[in-house]
């Protein structure tokens, strides 16, 4: 049995499972501060017998084992987690092998060991929500170097209709400075549930998805895209996304068949839970 | 010994050397048709005894083994080169497994193997000249999944101040089409080399490979960049693109001191043809 945690910034999910993935038991605690939240989460891991534990959370993470805050949570805005050694803490009560990664990492390798990119050596994994973050696998492995990639803050061209100037407190206008959750509803004044009807709305969302897309495509060739997050639930968004691709690529390269290309994740909501099951036997393989 | 080819639009280099890097004999032929060209190429390598070849070729090309097309040049302009199986060709000749991949994806592997990216696992090259083309090294191996990158083809923001359409036959005005040398010379009406002491050609040429070069440290985040290519002869883009990455990125994620980051190519123009001697080892040590 392995045991796996999805730190998010609202919730930790935490659940055991086997090596191929099927979860056995799961439970939800909120994210408040973290003495509150890992209590939770190690009061959960006290009830099971597992032999490796993989954490898949938000970031920024330190995920270089050479770094001496290897296995922290580093410069995030939630401040009482700001610098929190969440490996060491969980080393420290569990003396298994500790998998870590970004949480969007983990959904990738989820999705490409069971999901929407089962079998395939390479697969991107783009979350749109609150926030944007993707995450990779590269011949097999995921992808990392000098840090976790922090895809969801790439520059895109704005849209000549928009004139919200955009989230981001670092870039304003970046990738999820337009297009993460916020933004839209920032922009359009109500929530994106209440606007699924409104063509303009998801149309303006695909022309800035479609562009961060043609980037992913042309720099890491993923041999598949898979979307999740609270806001590609507007499933319309899907054949938006593939028409702007295949227009913005003007046939520069040979295109896979994009209704199998760009898709949404096999696991559902449980992408990320599942790669870092995957992280823990990873670990334990190494 | 191995045997390598470094097969531009311009000009094809064919090298033998050994298993460290070092190049024992040499030469150079002009890419005229495939009959012309490949007939020296194939004299050359008659000569010596080789028990490999790597062939780092300029593209786009297949470099997918499970496709009936893998080891061609595919759909270049060089219209006498589309679809030539160059390595059919040179397995028919000589019976030693052939290596092959991006030209810049050889230099990306050579720099990492014995150049400015020595010793480390991740790094990214990227060259800008006739064409702007990148490759990478993620966790030791050469970046591929679907297809080999094509990075020079992303979106940027155009400059405020630039009239210029750009030159790319596909998108415009990507980053090919804006920043590779036709585009400066077009724009400016001179060749780059002409323009050496007008800062506002290489302030403007910066600000669109600092775009680029967020864009790839974002999205791969490598260990190190190495750009060449006969634009970056013009050192002093080295100090610009930096200043202009830092103030894009704008303190978002923790960057690694870019003087020894964001560098020229160590083995200088033999970034291209070393790595594809390293691509005949790697296919007899596989």
């Amino acid at each position: 049995m392995y045991g796996a945690i999805e730190a998010g910034g609202t919730k930790f999910v935490c659940a055991v499972g086997n090596d191929r993935g099927d979860i056995i038991d799961e439970a939800q605690f909120p994210t408040t501060v973290p003495d509150e939240t890992m209590k939770e989460v190690i009061s959960f891991f006290q009830k099971h017998h597992v032999k490796a534990i993989g954490i898949g959370s938000f970031g920024p993470i330190e995920v270089n084992k050479d770094h001496a805050d290897y296995g922290s949570i580093t410069s995030t805005p939630k401040l009482t987690w700001a610098n929190y050694p969440i490996v060491d803490v969980m080393k420290e009560m569990f003396d298994v092998p500790i998998g870590f990664n970004t949480d969007v990492n983990a959904a990738a390798l989820g999705e490409s060991f069971t999901g929407a990119a089962k079998g395939l050596d390479s697969c991107l994994y783009i979350t749109v929500g609150t926030g944007i973050g993707a995450g990779a696998v590269v011949n097999g492995s995921l992808l990392q170097g000098w840090s976790h990639p922090e895809m969801g803050h790439i520059l895109v061209r704005r849209h000549p209709e928009d004139p919200y100037e955009g989230t981001c407190p670092y870039h304003k206008d970046c990738l999820e400075g337009l297009a993460a959750g916020p933004a839209i509803e920032r922009r359009w004044e109500k929530k994106g549930i209440e606007l699924a009807d409104k063509q303009e709305v998801w149309e303006m969302e695909a022309f800035y998805l479609a562009q961060a897309i043609m980037q992913y495509m042309l720099i890491l060739s993923p041999k598949r895209i898979v979307m999740g997050g609270g806001v590609m639930k507007q499933k319309q968004l899907f054949p938006l996304v593939r028409k702007q691709v295949a227009t913005l690529l003007n046939g520069y390269i040979s295109l896979p068949e994009l209704e199998t290309f760009i898709v949404p994740p096999g696991l559902g909501d449980h992408a990320g839970i599942t790669g870092a099951l995957m992280l823990a036997k990873n670990e334990v393989e190494k």
